[in-house]
């Protein structure tokens, strides 16, 4: 990252509060009877901004979508959110009308414990597909959250924590920067996700809270650049998931004269949230469910930057790379095969492959190179694969981890 | 199937002939020494039919294709196929100019044992990528298997044990029916394949040869649809190689008066043949690396059947699903989500979703079933999911393994 690295995630930026709740909502969903508290763990949280934010999200490519999804985005339509709710162990996705007058009543309970409308709120649940909410603890919980608000970096600590589900560890990432027209602003953001991640994102959710102030309708038209180039392109199995969602928001309180478009201080902030959000996919990849290994692809020369990232993303979530990843054997075919079927151009002859930086497919042909090296730089807990496509300007990253007996375990277990 | 179930595979049908070899072709591509005869599995077999035949193929669409599938496309164009020669081991694929002169030198060397033109044979490589042909035993390999040429259901349940690779057992279908018109033809065939599959075909070789008498381009006019219900409906995972191959060859020895297309004969020799591919490609799904249960998926009321198939295929190839199968889990969830991810249009409210004959989810909310009844089902060898979309008249099936631990352990040791 190019700017002063900050801790707190969402509440890293001037103007932004979090509080948690343990509601027993995993618990409640499968049909046991904890009440607010008999869970030690938190999950639900609410995180309000002191002023109205310019805001802008990218959603699951998913037909079925969760109920959230749906009323988040017609919250996001009037761009006047000032703070969201969410919710893990329950995903409420194929939940008919009750799902939507559930989510509804989250964004509701959440205004109204904060002192704003419904649709400044938006809501974001994960977990399992097909059941109700027990709304009788996500009440609680967010009354209890709302009531327990707080600055600093402990509270966007505790609320990345409280949004996870399968994942082990939380997921914040966060920087200052200095504009270059004088004055500093900050961006922090916390995500989770594990298992069900891919390409348009699978059972994702991130959020990035920023302080600077842009002009209003920033924030859109830049979000799906930004979702592009980090958590478009990480993938841990093959899954899109129901209520995958990205959404930034951009408060003011650094109180800089608004950011437009075009200029040397919006590049500056673009960038800055693109470092915050390439970070916190790396950190998805790097947690997927039984992932030992992170697998950083790193595709150059492809005919234009959305063939690389075909190209990319075809590699990183290759079942036989990953298993190859996992098993320390640098087999190149397989990359070149993923590569191959893409999507993007590939001329076999102009191809050139390394991995960890050694050249193991050229002019058409593997090359020979000392398999102990490979082997050595496999067996390291991030491998990078690196192909160049001879072809044209077009460059694109990729994030997966490598597939494990492990992951076969904990999706043969997970709970129905 | 509707017609007489027939032994023999690739030499069910009149006129076709059978010989294979054990030439170590797998250990002389790890550059081990071994000699036509020291290792007692075989690795070759060349097909050889008494007449020549009308023919057409499909193919990888991996933008790399190994130097066979290349050679092929170029023979089949003179359309006076009369043999085949199929080698297991080593894929002979990014393997440069001397691969493609290898691929042909094994045409060619076929051609002179059998007295025919080098054009008039297929060459079929499956294995290892990115390594020589080990073309002192190949050659020796194909004397060998040429020499002991034999008609009967031994040689076609030997030729289809040659072809293998991490198969478990080998995969011959057969049939015979009688025409509408009058007299009767036999389609048998074979087929490799269990890692690496994937619709659009993997690294899945499968020869169907019949003892109809056809009109020149019969075959060529019905391969693709007969590929697209049986071969690129199955899925193990997500990889399609750079070798797969499906092939028809109708060599006319059973003397009917040639078929033409918009005929009840061609109607009924078409079924057959689909008859027969279908049964292959469920035993590749079957066999699927570490496989342990066949998942049929059975998809009805979609716009039309491209449709269709996409949501098969979809559901088929979910990693999550097919955990959720392994581990004996009714996550009904997962195949609506993979229903929403396939591209196929998708109605929730319409959506009738079933596992083993049992309603799981409709009117866009999962339903109260007995739990125990459907573990019962997902604890059977096979298991159909079925899912009426509510649509359309498109239909389609898709065939697909659970993903156990066990495809991890052999897909991270398989040798580079």
């Amino acid at each position: 990252m190019s700017g002063r690295a900050l801790a707190g995630g969402v509440t890293a930026a001037r103007g932004w509060r979090a509080g948690t709740a343990a509601c027993g909502i995993k618990e409640a969903t499968n049909g046991e009877d904890p009440v607010l508290g008999s869970t030690d763990r938190d999950d639900l949280t609410v995180v309000y901004s002191e002023r109205p934010c310019d805001a802008g999200g990218v959603f699951t490519q998913n037909k079925v979508k969760s109920a959230s999804v749906v009323i988040d985005q017609l919250h996001l339509k009037r761009n006047r959110i000032q703070g969201f709710v969410v919710s893990s162990g329950n995903a409420n996705a194929c939940t008919g009308g009750q799902g939507f007058r559930d989510a509804l009543q989250m964004a509701k309970v959440t205004a109204d414990h904060v002192d704003l409308d419904p649709d400044q709120i938006i809501v974001g649940t994960t977990g399992v597909i097909g059941r109700y909410l027990p709304m009788v603890q996500v009440k609680a919980g967010i009354e209890h959250a709302a009531r327990h608000l707080a600055a600093g970096a402990d509270a966007g600590a505790r609320a990345a924590a409280a949004i996870m589900t399968t994942d082990t560890v939380p997921k914040t990432a966060g920087v200052e920067i200095d504009l270059p027209s004088g004055g500093t602003v900050r961006v922090g953001g916390m995500c989770k996700g594990s298992g069900m991640i891919h390409p348009n994102m699978a059972t994702m959710l991130a959020f990035v809270t920023t302080d600077a102030a842009v002009e209003g309708g920033w924030v859109a038209a830049c979000v799906k650049r930004i979702a592009d180039q980090s958590f478009n392109q990480v993938t841990v199995d093959g899954d899109s998931s129901t209520n995958d969602s990205f959404l930034i928001f951009a408060n003011g309180a650094a109180q800089n004269p608004p950011i437009a478009h075009g200029t040397a201080d919006s590049a500056a902030l673009e960038a800055a949230i693109l470092d915050v959000a390439r970070d916190l996919a790396r950190q998805i990849a790097r947690d997927g469910e039984g992932a030992t290994k992170l697998i950083e692809v790193r595709i150059e020369g492809a005919q234009d930057h959305e063939q690389a990232r075909a190209a990319a993303r075809s590699v990183a979530a290759s079942n036989l790379v990953k298993t190859a990843v996992h098993g320390g054997d640098p087999n190149w075919g397989r990359i070149v095969c993923a590569l191959g079927y893409s999507g993007s151009e590939l001329a076999i002859d102009r191809l050139r492959l390394t991995i960890a930086g050694l050249t193991v497919f050229e002019h058409g042909a593997g090359q020979e190179v000392d398999l102990h090296q490979v082997r050595t730089a496999f067996e390291k807990p991030e491998i990078e694969i690196r192909a160049d496509l001879g072809l044209g300007d077009g460059k694109a990253e990729a994030w997966g981890c490598d597939l494990s007996a492990e992951y076969v375990h904990i999706n043969a277990d997970y709970t129905t």
